[in-house]
Parts: structure tokens; C-alpha cells; sequence
């Protein structure tokens, strides 16, 4: 098994750097814990970036990206960079090139709760007891957002406007078997997301993902509509494991998911290639506002760390250690303070000593 | 102003009949109190069509509603049909003719959470505190499911599967209007969801309910991403007023509102044409299990009559008076068996009972 790995590290904007310094300690951790070792480069990105070479994603980056096996990334973005032109902004300037250039088709959103944050949720304590943790799937580089022709036609008060929503036998089976391998290693839940009583493109997805289903007996198979899944989130988020989505249903219902945990600073995201790369980042934003105060939550950051163990270093031990130490943070009332309640048993912390706190976990697990 | 009223009254199967009882006599209520009067034609639909005349939407109802003011509409379907091809089952066979023959173009989906009722919500009592009165208004006989071309091209491995979004200005006028019309006369705050930062359907959206929202000084208008708003939703409802949605996003967020409020079976629904026709119905099914039995719940059915007389009777007093009458019999503790809590204060009563004691309170106010 490879032991060695090579990181390309890219802190960005806000609070990016002070949870990445987190993130990378628990990386440290690790190496010492499970006898592997991570080269990491650092580089620039996002409004840092623009200031330093006058673009969101300098070459200089992109080349160190290209000789890594994977990219942990920070958060990018803020009210210093939010007067350029849309395309040139920290956001769009840095993530949209590198899906492209990297070629990352496969979005996967967690969402959790873990058991001792149920309270941060929206949702009634019955509805969520004991937590729940969903894995949305999301195709993410074709469906209606990409595909052509897409445009206004005609003039004055006789416009239309018009997108195409497709999907090709190739597209739908790559990441059908991603969320298949997922389930595999998980609850072994898989519920496709799709709207078959009107869309063809819906109606080709489908049958794919049948016909790939077939290599995976283990795994129990569902079909759901778009509008019901929306509803069944609200209801009973407890009976979904994994979600298969297209692109724009996984845009929806990753975030409604995601939002239904109540704590979105807490959710880590990855963005894979084929093979092995891929992109790991925070959910979450940039959050100038409290950026260089030692109190964000390094959590999202951490759990993205993990991610790249589990999915881009066939570390799943290793992740499973990360994911277990937060969780007993948590469970042990830690709470930085986008998360604190001032209940019972709970301790404020800040940024470093929640890090710390993950890594004291780690390594006497 | 007129007072005399053609209603065509379509019970159709399951607990259709039932609720209908209950729904007419609140308008032999409504009749006597604000004098005017509803001459009404019953006519067959669904099963109980298929099963009388063959066919579930027959020739003599459509001949019956296009001689009406507006169609008051049951429920339909159940297991004695489903083994029918699905475009001759009771719910495609009778509802999409329906909406193709009297251009019924706007869905009002009202998602109301009445404060007697905050405990059959599964989002904590916090975050509803007060219940919240959101109405979806839903584009619904354009966009991605009706435009064209759509199918499934290729063969073997090789196929592309595609659908077209689209929409004119003329489509998003009207229902934009519809939206500030009815914005006008409850919250005057209107949220338009689109997705225009990345489809040009939804560039188009915008700028044309920006330029109608000329005429609408008196209502805030908004625009909302279809992911944050399902984001939204779930973290503070009562935020909203009216959400004005293209089909797809509305055929979503509308079931995600509805089942936010915890109880599916006390919603109406309504699809309008231009002009005042228009067909109401309850947003719940036929439930054949517990029909015949009179304990299904009718104020879905009263509801929906209620929404009769505002939107195509014009009689906004009286639709007033029949919703305030609902609330006070809730609010009084009458429950039937689906939104009985056995809490304190609360007296389970029969599907007759309920539509008793929302006439009672109708008359006596
Ligand atoms: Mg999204
Ligand atoms: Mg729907």
C-alpha cells in the first residue's frame, strides 16, 4: 500500500488559513499514528491570490495541483474582491477552473448530525434522535447546467428563454458507480433521484442505473422523485443513506439536507475526478467577518481532511480515526462558537484548541 | 357584483365524496349568510367514471364544467385502478386533460401552519412559533416538462437522454402577475426563485418579473436561488410570503413547503386560467383506506371552496369567513383522527362533526 502522498494545500481567503493550520495538524497526527506521510505544497488562491498575481488561480498553483494527488482547499472569497466581474471573483475565478481542469464530476455532500449537536437542528428531537448522517452524490459537471443549447431568442416582448437538460449512457454510469462504491462502504442504502413520470433525460438515468445496479446486489436500490425526496428530507431524514443525484436536483437537495443538520460549518464537501483526485473543501464560506480571531470552526476543515484520506489515499482507517475523534469532541461538550449553546457540559473553545483537542483524540485512539 | 354562481362538483373516489358532503355544506352556509347562491351540477370522475362510463374524465363532466365558474374537485384514484396503463389511470386520465382543456396555466399550493396546529410540524416549535401561511404560486403548463424537443436519442450504450427548459415572456408575465395579485392582498412580499446564475431561462425570468414589479410598488419583490430558498424553508419559513416559482422548482418546493407544515391533509390547492375559471381541489390524495368510514379530514375539501369563492367568485368576505371559521374550530380543539395528538383540550371528532362545527361557527359570526 502507498505510504507516501503528495497534498497540494491551498488556505485561500477569511478564515481559510486558520482552519487549514488546524487541518494540518491533524494531517500530522496521522503520519505519526498511521506510519504514512503527506508532502504538501502550499499555494495561493482565491482573493490572496489576486492580490499577490492578479488572478483568482495563478498557473504556479495549477501546476503544483497537477503533481498532487489531491487538493485540500480552504475557503476562498470576500467583501475586499466582491467589486470585480463576476467570472474574475475569488469563487468563480478559482473553483470553476479547477473542476474544468481537473475534470471533477462527482460532488459528494455530507450531511450530518452527530448525536450530541441534534440540538442545533431545525427539526423536532424525535424526528433526528441519535443524529443522522446522509451522503449526497451529485453529478457535477453535466445535467442543465452545462448542457447546449442554452440562450434567449427573439426580441422585445417576444423573447424566450431555453436550456437543455442531458445526460449521456457514460455520464450517468460514472457516477452511479461512484455513489454504488459509497454505499457499498456505508449504511448500503441507495436511493436515485430523478423525475421519470415527465423527463427523458430522467428516464435514460434511470434505466442506467439499474442496469449498474446489477453489480452491486449488496447494496439495496431505490428510485424516489425530486419533489417527494424534497419532502421525505423534511420527514424522516433517518431512512436515507446515500443519494444519487443529478447535477441540479443534488444542488437542491444537498443544501436542504445540509441546512436540515443546522450546523453548516460543521459539513466537509469533496469534488473527485476519475481515478483517485480529488478536491477537498469546507461546505461552508470564507467568513471574512471573523477571520484572524481564533474562533471558527475548524471542524468542516478537518472532516474535508478525512475525505481526502478516505477517498483520494485509500486511508479509510485514518479517516475513520479523524471522524471518530471529532465526534467524541463533540460528545465531550467541546464546542467552538458558531456552535455553542451554553448548555450543561458544553466548554467554549477556540479554533487551535479544537484542533488540538481533535489531534489529543486522534492520537490516544 | 354578482351573486349567482355556477359550480361544477366533482367528488370523484375515496374520501372524495365525504369531504365533499362537508365542503357543500359550508357553501349552503356561505349562501345563506352573504346571499348569494351557488347553482351546482355533480358530475363523475376518476374511478367511479372509468367504472360508470369508461373513461375518467367523461365527455358530459367536461361539458358540465365548461358550462361553470369554477370546478370544485375531489379526489381521485385508487388500488381498483392501478393496474390501468398509467395515462388511462384515475389521476392522469381526468387531472392532465383537465388542466389542457381549460388552460388552467397557475397552481396555488397555500402551506399553512395554523397555530393551534405547530405540533404536527417537524421542525421545532421555535422556528414556526405562531404557525406561518406561505402560498407557492407554481407555473404549470410550461417549462421543462412540456417544452420541446425532449427524448431519448442514440442506441445501445451510446444514448442521450434530453429535455428543454424554456419559457416566453408572455408565460412569465402571467403567472407573475397572478403573484403580485396575490401578494397585493395578503403580505405584499413576494420571493421569485430562479436559478439565474446559471440558466438563461432564468435570466429571462427575472428581468420580466422585475419589469411587471413596476406596477406592484406597494409589494417587495426578492429573488431567491431554488437551493437556498429549499435551504430557507427549512430554517425560518416565516420569512416568506409568496414564492413564485417556474413548474419544476415549484412542484419541489411547494411539496417541501406542504410538508413542513407537518399536516398534508388541510391543504388546498388551486389551478387558475386567465380570467377567473378556475379548479380547486384538496392538495392530498383519496386515501381509499379510510374512505367510507367518516373520519377523513374535510377541511382540506372546505379549503379549497374557501379558495373557490376568493379567487373565482370574487367573494373575498366570505372566503375570509370560512377560513377564520376552520381556524376557530381548530383552535377550539376539534381534531379529526389524522391530526388527533390526544393532547389536552383537544376532542376527536367525525368527518360530519367537523364540517358541523365549521358551519356553526361560519353562521355565527
Ligand atoms: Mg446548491
Ligand atoms: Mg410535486
Amino acid at each position: 500500500m502507498k505510504k507516501e502522498f503528495k497534498l497540494a494545500v491551498l488556505p485561500g481567503d477569511g478564515i481559510g488559513p486558520e482552519i487549514m493550520a488546524e487541518a494540518m495538524k491533524v494531517l500530522d497526527a496521522v503520519e505519526q499514528k498511521f506510519q504514512v506521510r503527506f508532502e504538501r505544497q502550499f499555494a495561493n488562491v482565491g482573493g490572496a491570490a489576486i492580490d499577490r498575481d492578479g488572478k483568482a488561480l495563478p498557473d504556479a498553483t495549477v501546476e503544483i495541483c497537477q503533481a498532487s494527488d489531491a487538493i485540500l482547499f480552504g475557503s476562498v472569497g470576500g467583501p475586499k474582491w466582491d467589486t470585480l466581474p463576476a467570472e474574475e471573483r475569488p469563487e468563480r475565478g478559482a473553483l470553476l477552473p479547477l473542476r474544468r481542469i481537473f475534470g471533477l464530476f462527482c460532488n459528494l455532500r455530507p450531511a450530518i448530525v452527530f448525536p450530541a449537536l441534534t440540538s442545533a437542528s431545525s427539526l423536532k428531537e424525535e424526528v433526528i434522535a441519535g443524529g443522522f448522517d446522509i451522503l449526497v452524490v451529485r453529478e457535477l459537471t453535466g445535467g442543465i447546467y452545462f448542457a447546449q443549447p442554452k440562450g434567449v431568442e427573439g426580441e422585445g416582448g417576444e423573447r424566450r428563454g431555453f436550456d437543455t437538460m442531458a445526460y449521456t449512457d457514460a455520464e450517468v454510469e460514472r457516477i452511479t458507480r461512484v455513489a454504488f462504491d459509497a454505499a457499498r462502504k456505508r449504511g448500503k442504502k441507495l436511493v436515485s433521484i430523478d423525475k421519470a413520470n415527465v423527463l427523458s433525460t430522467s428516464v435514460l438515468w434511470r434505466e442506467v442505473v439499474e442496469r449498474v445496479s446489477a453489480d452491486y446486489p449488496d447494496v439495496v436500490l431505490s428510485h424516489m422523485y425530486v419533489d417527494n425526496a424534497a419532502m421525505q428530507l423534511v420527514k424522516a431524514p433517518k431512512q436515507f443513506d446515500v443519494l444519487l443525484c443529478p447535477n441540479m436536483f443534488g444542488d437542491i437537495l444537498s443544501d436542504e439536507a445540509a441546512m436540515l443538520t443546522g450546523s453548516l460549518g460543521m459539513l466537509p464537501s469533496a469534488s473527485l475526478a476519475e481515478g483517485s483526485f480529488g478536491m477537498y473543501e469546507p461546505a461552508g464560506g470564507s467568513a471574512p467577518d471573523i477571520a484572524g480571531k481564533n474562533i471558527a470552526n475548524p471542524v468542516a476543515q478537518i472532516l474535508s481532511a478525512a475525505m481526502l484520506l478516505r477517498y483520494s489515499c485509500g486511508l479509510a482507517d485514518a479517516a475513520d480515526a479523524v471522524e471518530k475523534a471529532v465526534e467524541n469532541c463533540l460528545a465531550a461538550g467541546l464546542r467552538t462558537g458558531d456552535i455553542y449553546q451554553d448548555a450543561d457540559g458544553e466548554q467554549l473553545v477556540s479554533t487551535s484548541a479544537m484542533g488540538d483537542a481533535v489531534v489529543a483524540e486522534l492520537i490516544k485512539s
